[in-house]
């Protein structure tokens, strides 16, 4: 058998498990959305099912055969060309598989299974101890797993590596410590300002139907494809793709807080334009897949930042706002509300928290993950270092656990070293939105009239189109030409936050 | 090994089937309700796929040996045992299943998926051409599917035997001939009468929000658990169970026809009510599973006509609709209401068929299919065939396709033998609704006062709780204390409409 006869067993191998893979994302999207109560069980084990099929397929024994003969292969000679970025990150994830035995992954699975048990009731009641035994033993596995899985390299970068093939913390870290060092005083310039918006505006009565119908014309607007997508509501937003032209993002609505909803909507379709910028015909393979979870975001957090929170934006829609939201906003001219939206100030939640702040949050959460995979840090000790650090870097102290080191589901889902790649997504967006200014001219023009298909043609033509064929790093290197820097995000808020707080 | 963990095998296997059917189940849901029109073409794949799995399963070589170990043990012995029905029903579907090789079964499911697309865009477009081909292929492989599993015996019965295990062309044509007998005077005494509803109050302003909240209400009532069940919308309303504490029912809403939604919602909640009296702990499994069509469809007609369009239901209901529809209702009395929601017209559309002429629907389109199955009519002559039948039987000729013969989504989606079922499902309501009278008293003072579990529990005990232990013409014998015959149904018709319409 010659090379492309292997790899096309691969690759029709490898779309099948993602196909078992899309079966399984469409039951979770139906049991967030209008799955009744009653169907809870029986959707486990449905899921369950599918899962054990899709993970033996990832692991099964002809996979590793087929990537061996592959890699000796002339098509994996360009790693940059669809079959060599095939080979490349089906032979990458299969090695990853194969360095965890089969009961540390099932014993991870029901650590977390229960974590997120005890997470959940022990937020509810603020009693970190209720937690910590779970902690402690997903904190053991995840351990043992960074060990099996760095052959003796950094143990954190381990877990990184899962969600940001490029990322290592040495660099991540000297990122952080020089947007930390321009973060801090510009939060305390903020503060200090005597130009402050008014945040009360937005508490007001924004019906939610009307929100509803807002919100999918925004999303429409800035280019997700309702004829290739849907916009629910669900508790906790997402976005997911059902298959190559079926991608399904979710919102919240609150009648007294509108920034939720549609800030919320642009975010996911933010995902939802990625997701929908993939080469179909690549579906299941990495071409047409998403690189990592840092990209992601970065296209999640330029369309509801960098577009939704800018004034050009808000000006475009205005008119509509006022006709939509009479009561709340006829008296409000867009200046306003447009200060209003973006809001800075320290405070205790990660996802309600403003642009400047919100990587001091991630900082914080990258700093305690390292030291308690080291070691240097113990589970129980968690809650005085969390309080420590929000003290020291964001001036607040949480008044209880429930709103401090209990407030976030990753660690008790066994996702260590995913925190990062939100900051990742920031700087990445940033960059990204300066090489798009640069090539396309005048964007704030464009947003001023409604003209957002020149932005997203850029991304989908340097980022989306381009799956998983060039590394995260690569692919901003090859779009903005230099290397992943903090420059251009402290750049963004520096201009952007000086200008709105007189600063 | 014995018997015992034989059958414990052999269950555990065929769940896990039940389990990947319930998956598919829940992606044709979506497809119906929710999926964006672009998610169509993946949607397909996913759906082939676990056809495919579950058919390979259905036909498994190790099933057949279970099968006939279990056949030869002493668990076989009673057919009316949960185990003794369970080696019965799952040898039966065996041995139809081993019959149909595994190309023929993914090709019926592919083309049965375009089939219901094509159908659903023909339709719209009322462009019968559009759906031919598609309707050709489907046609052309339920004829090799039925020569397959007849051994040489009847084509139709050989399909017909998919939904009713005791049904036969020969006796239906026969029950069918004294019913038409009965049916056809009827209407024309009824067309002759000189006593006339006014059907177009239901023809008015009920706002499609307000019907929304009131056929959920009304669904409530007669006894479908929300808690284990939801209602949506779609085009061609449905009942689907995606597991056992998870039952889908489906209706439309049409602002200028009230009866739609309304006995819709009755309808598809008689099927989710008898979906959701199955014993759950028995799901995947024949003591759990319907027992056929004929009889599901005697729980639906029974909630949407005997129970629904009866005077004491609609006068218990009627100030809650005069309050709900205020614009269409206020000078309406009741008795009005009532006898405008039992109008007998011909018509041409089945679903919305009064309960004399309906069953000259189904008549019709059981004499095309025995056509299209022997070959005497050829698909591209359907039309035709179609709109002559409407004359003889109905004397009223369709004046388009999509009125006519693209109105139903059966034979695009490959249900073929199916329709016969409806009218069984008749027959079977009324001598139901007979026996449960005997038994419980006045029913129609009960449903005056909105009490509905007397008769949901007596249906619940002799219907729904013993699934496929006994076979259809059982679970009459023992409910009614006779076999199946038409007087029931002529004799409740006669009494209704004779006092209706003044005969």
């Amino acid at each position: 058998m010659n090379g492309n006869e292997t790899f096309d067993q691969l690759a029709k191998f490898t779309r099948e498990t993602a196909l078992l893979e899309s079966i399984s994302y469409t039951l979770e999207w139906d049991e967030r959305t209008y799955m009744p109560t009653g169907g809870r069980a029986y959707r486990a084990d449905q899921v369950t099912y599918l899962a054990g099929m899709a993970h033996r397929r990832r692991t099964d024994p002809q996979m590793g055969d087929w990537i061996a003969e592959l890699q000796q292969s002339e098509l994996a000679g360009d790693r940059h060309s669809d079959a060599g970025a095939t080979i490349h990150r089906i032979g990458r994830d299969f090695e990853r598989a194969c360095k965890l035995p089969q009961d540390l992954v099932e014993g991870l699975s029901r650590a977390t299974v229960v974590g997120q048990q005890r997470w959940e009731d022990a937020r509810k009641a603020d009693d970190f101890a209720a937690f910590l035994p779970a902690l402690e033993e997903i904190i053991r596995l995840k351990i043992e797993s960074a060990e099996r899985l760095a052959d003796g390299g950094n143990l954190y970068d381990a877990l990184l590596d899962e969600y940001e093939e490029d990322a290592k913390s040495e660099q991540l870290t000297e990122v952080f410590r020089d947007l930390r060092s321009e973060l801090v005083p510009l939060v305390a310039a903020i503060r200090d300002s005597k130009t402050q918006p008014n945040t009360d505006l937005l508490r007001r009565n924004f019906p939610v139907d009307a929100q509803r119908a807002f919100c999918k014309q925004v999303a429409e607007a800035v280019g997700f494809d309702f004829t290739r997508g849907r916009l629910d509501e669900t508790s906790h937003p997402f976005c997911t793709s059902l298959g190559p032209s079926d991608c399904r993002i979710l919102t919240r609505y609150d009648a007294h807080w509108f920034p939720g909803a549609l800030y919320g909507t642009l975010h996911e379709a933010g995902h939802g334009i990625y997701d929908q910028g993939l080469r179909g015909d690549q579906f299941g393979l990495p071409p047409g897949t998403y690189v990592s979870l840092g990209i992601h975001e970065s296209q999640s957090r330029m369309w509801e930042n960098m577009v939704g929170r800018s004034l050009p934006f808000c000006q475009h829609f205005y008119g509509e706002l006022q006709r939509t939201f009479p009561e709340a906003l006829s008296d409000v001219d867009v200046n306003a509300f447009h200060f209003a939206v973006n809001t800075v100030e320290p405070s205790l939640i990660r996802v309600e928290a403003d642009e400047v702040t919100y990587n001091l949050h991630i900082i914080i959460r990258f700093e305690l993950e390292q030291a308690l995979i080291s070691g240097d840090l113990k589970p129980k000790d968690l809650p005085e270092a969390w309080n420590q650090k929000y003290q020291e870097y964001l001036g607040i102290t949480p008044p209880n656990n429930a709103d401090g080191v209990l407030q976030d589901v990753h660690w008790s889902a066994g996702l260590l070293g995913y925190f990062p790649t939100y900051t990742l997504g920031n700087l990445i967006a940033a960059q990204l939105f300066d090489a798009a200014g640069e090539a396309l001219g005048d964007l704030d023009a464009m947003f001023a009239k409604g003209e957002f298909s020149p932005l997203r043609t850029w991304l989908n033509e340097n980022i989306h189109r381009h799956g998983c064929v060039y590394s995260p790093n690569e692919l901003v290197q090859r779009a903005t030409g230099k290397p992943l820097s903090s420059q251009p995000l402290v750049g963004y808020l520096k201009q952007k936050f000086g200008a709105l707080y007189n600063l």
